[in-house]
C-alpha cells in the first residue's frame, strides 16, 4: 500500500485531503451516521485512493452505520480521521468483514484477489479498485453515469455478497466523455493518448516527483525509486508491464475495458499511455471515428448535457481543460472539440479530456457504485 | 526575440550550451575558419534557437570565411562566443546582410518576413526557422533526411539569393521517423498528439518553467507571464492561436507541412498539440494507417537503418524514448513500435517518438540544410 500523502505535500498540490471541511463537521456528522445505514469498511485506508475514499463519503454523506478502517500490518494502530472523529487503523485479515455491508478496496490486485472472495462469502458487497476481477465476466465493470445496469440486482440488504469492479482511471475518464457521443453516432474506432500524473502509482510517487524536482532545481542527482526514469522535468512511456503485443497493460485495459462497459466486442480501441509530470489529474487526447455523422456543435451539446462533465473550450481566450483545472473536483472537463480533418463526412472528432485520476478516476466512481447498492 | 537562457538553466537541464567544448577549441577554429568559405550571418543570436545555432555549426565543423552576430536593438553590443573567440551582437538592420552568403534566421516571423527578402535582395541565401514563408509554394520547405531535392540548384557561389524554410519542430521530429515508414507502406492517415517542451516557446518560457516550479515547491503562487496558465506540474493545450477549424496553429502546421514535404496533397493529417513541463525535447505518440501492410518487425528494420534517427524499444526494461534521453542529442529517438490493434491486416502502427526540439527540431535542421547549400 502507498504510504499516506504528506500534509506538506497536500498543501502545495491539493493532493487528497484526509479531513472533511471544519464547518460542516457537525451537519455531516448528523447526516451521514445513520442506525440503519449499511456497515462499511475502507481496505487500503492510508493510501492515496484510501484518504480520498474517506473524503468523498464524507462529502457525499454516504450513511453509514459503522465504518472499519482497514490496511496493512504496517499501517495497523494508525490513526485516520473521518466525519471528525479520529479512527483507529486495524490490520486486514479474513476476519475483517464480519457484519461488513459494503468494502471498498484499494490496495492492489493480490490484496483484492485474496481477500475479495473472502469477504464475499460474508456476504459483502465488494466495490474493488484493482483490475483483479474487471475482465471476469462475473463481474460488472461500472461506470454510473454509463452502465448502472450492469450491476442491476446486486444490494445491500439482501444477505448477498458480490463483487464489482472500478474500472481503470484512464478508462473511465475517458468513457465519461466519449460514451455520450457514442450513444448519438457510434464510435467504431478510437485513438487514445494518454498524460498520466503521479497519483495513479500512489502517494510514494506523488511524493517521489516532489523530491526530484527539488533535486534537480538544486542541481542534484534525483532520486528514482518509484519509477527507472527520471520523472521530473521528464515524462516517460507508462511503467506497467508490456505484453507480447508491444502495448503495455495500462493501454490494454483502455482497449479491453471499453469492450466490456459498452458491451461492445467489436469497437476498436488502440492507446499510447505515458506519464507526466503532473500531481493527480489525468488528461487524454481522443481521436474519434463514428459510424453515423456527428458534428461538433451536436457533440458540445451532447457533452453539454452529460452528467458529471463539463465543457471547458473557449477558442479566443485559449482556455482549455488542464490537470490543474479538475484537480479536486468531481466532474471531467473536455474541450479541444472539433471536427477532425483527416476524416470526410463528419465522422470524425478530436477531443481533449481531463480527470481527476484520485476523484473519478477511482474513490469517487467506488462511492458512486456503492450508493448504486442502497 | 527570447533572451539568452541563464546560465543557471543551463547547467541544470542541458539547455542550449553557447560555448563550444574546451577540448575541441583550437582543432575546430583550425577546421572551421577558411578563407574560401562562405560568410555567415545568424539573426536572432541571443535566442534560445540562435544560441544553439552557434553550438551547432561550431561541432559540425561549418566552414565559414566571417560570421556576423544579429539581434535586436535591444541585445546588440552584447557578446556571444563562437570558435573559442567573442564576437559583438550588432543591430539587424536592412544594411547587415551586404556580402553575406548564408543568413540562419531564428528571430520569430516578422522579422523574417521583413528582413528575409532584404536579404535575398543582396544575393544571401535566407534559412528560416520562423513559419513566415512554409507554406509559399514558392519556398522550399526541407528535411535534409526527407526531401533535399527540394532545394536542388539552391547553391552559395552563384550569386543568386534565395529562401529556403525550416519546418516546424514537431513537423521534423515527426517526420524524421514517420518518412522512412510512409516510403515503404505509404500513409494514409496520421494520428498525432504532442508532448511539447518549454523551448518551443523560447528560453524565457523555460526560465518561467523553472521559476514557476520553484515558486510551487515554496507554496507561493505561480509567475504567469508567458503562458496563461500555470505550466509546473500541469499541461495545457498549446498555445498557439486557434483557428476557425477549431484546430490550432500548431496543429495545422502538422497537417499543412506534412503534405508540402511529402509532395502529397491526399495523406490525411490530424494533431492535437500539448505542451508539458519538459525543457527542451518534444514528444510525439503517433498512429499510423497505411495502404500496405506493414509489420513492426518490418517497420523496425526500417527505421533501424533511418539516418538520424535511433531506436529505444526495450519492452522487458520498460525503456523507451523519453524527452531526456534526447536532450542535446542530434538524433530522434523512437520506440513503443507496435502493430496497432484496432487496425486489421497489419495495415496500422503505434509509435513513440522524442527529438530535441531546440536542436533537430530547429537550429541542427538549419545548419544541415545550410550544409546542403556548399
Amino acid at each position: 500500500m502507498a504510504a499516506l500523502s504528506s500534509s506538506r505535500t497536500s498543501f502545495f498540490f491539493s493532493t487528497a485531503s484526509p479531513h472533511p471541511k471544519p464547518r460542516r463537521i457537525s451537519k455531516v456528522v448528523r447526516m451521514a451516521y445513520q442506525e440503519n445505514g449499511p456497515s462499511l469498511a475502507v481496505v487500503g485506508v492510508t493510501g492515496a485512493v484510501g484518504q480520498e475514499f474517506l473524503s468523498v463519503l464524507s462529502d457525499r454523506d454516504f450513511p453509514y452505520r459503522s465504518i472499519k478502517m482497514l490496511a496493512s500490518k504496517r499501517s495497523a494502530g494508525k490513526s485516520v480521521r473521518f466525519h471528525g472523529e479520529e479512527h483507529i487503523v486495524e490490520e486486514l485479515t479474513a476476519d475483517s468483514f464480519d457484519g461488513v455491508d459494503i468494502a471498498l478496496f484499494s490496495a492492489g490486485g493480490s490484496i483484492s484477489k485474496h481477500f475479495g472472495p473472502l469477504a464475499v462469502e460474508k456476504g459483502t458487497i465488494v466495490v474493488d479498485n484493482s483490475s483483479a476481477f474487471r475482465m471476469d465476466e462475473n463481474v460488472p465493470l461500472v461506470i454510473p453515469e454509463v452502465n448502472p445496469e450492469a450491476m442491476k440486482g446486486i444490494k445491500v440488504g439482501k444477505g448477498k455478497g458480490a463483487l464489482i469492479a472500478n474500472p481503470n482511471c484512464s478508462t473511465i475518464i475517458c468513457l465519461m466523455a466519449v460514451t455520450p457521443l457514442h450513444r448519438h453516432a457510434k464510435v467504431l474506432r478510437m485513438v487514445v493518448s494518454t498524460y498520466q500524473a503521479a497519483s495513479g502509482a500512489g502517494a510514494a510517487a506523488m511524493e517521489e516527483l516532489v523530491q526530484q524536482t527539488r533535486e534537480v532545481l538544486e542541481g542534484k542527482p534525483p532520486t528514482c525509486n518509484i519509477f527507472r526514469d527520471q520523472y521530473a522535468f521528464n515524462l516517460f512511456s507508462h511503467n506497467a508491464s508490456v505484453l507480447s503485443n508491444g502495448y503495455n497493460e495500462e493501454e490494454m485495459k483502455l482497449v479491453k475495458e471499453t469492450r466490456k462497459i459498452w458491451s461492445d466486442a467489436n469497437v476498436k480501441v488502440t492507446a499510447t499511455c505515458i506519464r507526466v509530470p503532473v500531481m493527480r489529474a489525468h488528461a487524454e487526447s481522443v481521436n474519434l471515428q463514428f459510424e453515423n455523422p456527428l458534428d461538433e456543435n451536436a457533440a458540445r451539446e451532447i457533452l453539454k448535457n452529460a452528467p458529471g462533465v463539463v465543457i471547458i473550450d473557449d477558442r479566443a481566450a485559449n482556455q482549455f481543460p488542464t490537470p490543474l483545472k479538475v484537480s479536486n473536483k468531481d466532474d471531467i472537463a473536455v474541450g479541444r472539440i472539433r471536427q477532425d480533418v483527416s476524416l470526410d463526412g463528419n465522422k470524425g472528432l478530436d477531443i481533449f479530456i481531463c480527470g481527476d485520476q484520485i476523484r473519478k478516476g477511482a474513490a469517487l466512481n467506488a462511492v458512486q457504485i456503492a450508493e448504486l447498492l442502497l
